[in-house]
């Protein structure tokens, strides 16, 4: 493939497990222009020549190790539980490949660490496919908090849920990391970081199954600043899943389902505006953009997507999971 | 006065201080049949006789003692700032007057439990003048929830604040009894109890001026059932106000302002209804209502504003602020 400079050769991807978030991702990465599905792996071949046939993969693979091994692979997308995330990362590391897997990243702080400082001793691209932080209408919100649209930030509020289907394990079973915190509220957690970064406190309630996996909760967070976040999640309930910053001179509006968002308002000086950044396709694209810009350019680590703020939402994580009397995992 | 039986006698209000609430209060009065402004006490007569000159009251008052006095008065509202409320509401008692009294009640929940056993030992009629528990959109919501219109309620979210004019000195002085929490966040805390009922657990965080009040703050509630409520408050910042119910099989959205709504969404089985129950003007007439029917029918306490609720939500507030570590008033 050729483009129209004439010298760019496409970034060839592999994706490890074939759910549905892999095919999601799939379909997101043939809209984007230099960039192809090059291999998939499964710890079932029968699964892998499926995905591959439907989706258009030159090559299947019956072992995540088989695909780490290709040597026409550039960059693997990790798609499997949390639980299996480590382990998962590493044989891809071990193979020398880029990594972008993902969220959440690991089941805790440390083993993300851990993660972490094995990409930079081997100097391999490494991020957490949070997609929300690629989203352009998210980054434009970021842009007008930042550049002081809303005045100072006082509050900020995201919710993030749905209903979990009760035949979904990885929404159950605590083998495979089931956690609404871990799986949703990752992502109001993110959206706070994105806006109000580190939090000097946070304090946590919730709600446990009876096999002790949180499936709902709110924090509060409080900033230096003087900021505070409300945020919350849930697999139990219909949530409106909507997310705002106020300031003192301002209010921005993200409407269901935040992480997605196709628009926003933002109200000030007595008007509001509504802004809308087109967005392609399931919203995946962009994130495969930016890994695929980083890969182009040497770049081991994305300033879009920070491995030191991925680390810092574990940690986050962690801490309220302890509050919420869910077991270290 | 006589209405359409020809037989109701008018129920005679006196009002106690001459701010903005007040004025606001006997603007609703005048649109509610049966109710009358009999007579307005201030510290300031002149104060007092512009007030009346203006709304009408037939007698201006330069004490409030002197309004507790007036033996043509039945009922007086109370509206000074909340550092003043528990001896204005004691000088009502003392001339043996009924009572609706602006939220918050009282400074601490020891003050508000000796103002209601007062009341009830001298079966007196005394409420908090909670107005949104009268709104007819909240009502209407509170029984869609509780009548299972959502499934099982699993989260809440509710917001309230402003940013407080740097001139409003009860909103910044701590003599006058400032606090985000009690002026604002009130809302938020009485939304929960009112769809939730009374939490098993509280945790909290905020913000603290330099004078040591709370100007924002968010709490995270758990409930035996299992719902978990995420609410905030700020005087800081212009907040988006909104509440939402969130159950597995629904959710309703009740928007900016929401203890004023005129109207809210309930989705449900893919779609959505919005609903829409008409308000008497700036939304006091429906408590000053149910405190006439109550008066009328002789009772001393409306189940519509419990006292019990609002004293259970002191204690909650109290909780709150000892988390966010302001000192005890």
């Amino acid at each position: 493939m050729t483009t129209d400079s004439g010298t760019r050769t496409p970034i060839r991807w592999g994706i490890l497990a074939t759910g549905r978030i892999a095919e999601s991702f799939v379909r997101d990465l043939a809209l984007v222009e230099g960039n192809e599905l090059a291999a998939v792996g499964s710890r079932r071949l029968d699964a892998a020549r499926t995905f591959a046939d439907t989706f258009g993969a030159a090559r299947a693979h019956g072992s995540y190790e088989d695909l780490a091994a290709d040597p026409d692979v550039d960059v693997i997308y990790v798609a499997t539980p949390h639980s299996r995330h480590f382990e998962d990362v590493m044989t891809c590391f071990e193979g020398g490949k880029a990594v972008l897997c993902e969220k959440a990243l690991t089941m805790n702080p440390a083993d993300a660490e851990t993660l972490v400082a094995e990409a930079r001793t081997r100097g391999l691209f490494f991020a957490e496919a949070m997609a929300m932080r690629a989203n352009p209408n998210i980054r434009r919100v970021a842009e007008l908090a930042a550049g002081g649209a809303l005045g100072t930030i006082g509050e900020l509020r995201a919710a993030r849920g749905f209903v979990g289907p009760a035949t979904t394990a990885r929404l159950w079973d605590p083998a495979l990391g089931a956690s609404a915190l871990l799986d949703v509220g990752i992502y109001s957690l993110t959206f706070a970081h994105l806006i109000l970064g580190e939090p000097a406190g946070i304090v946590a309630a919730g709600t446990l199954s009876a096999e002790g996996i949180d499936v709902s909760g709110g924090a509060t967070l409080a900033y230096d600043s003087g900021a505070v976040a409300s945020i919350s999640w849930t697999q139990v309930a219909h949530t409106d899943n909507r997310a705002s910053i106020a300031g003192d001179a301002g209010l921005i509006e993200v409407p269901s389902r935040f992480p997605t968002a196709t628009s926003f308002t933002h109200w000030h000086d007595d008007r509001v505006d509504t802004i809308s950044e087109p967005v392609t396709g399931h919203g995946y694209a962009h994130e495969i953009e930016e890994v695929a810009a980083c890969l182009r350019a040497g770049a081991t680590e994305s300033a879009l997507l920070p491995l030191d703020e991925t680390v810092s939402i574990m940690r986050q994580m962690a801490t309220i999971l302890a509050q919420l009397g869910v077991a270290d995992r």
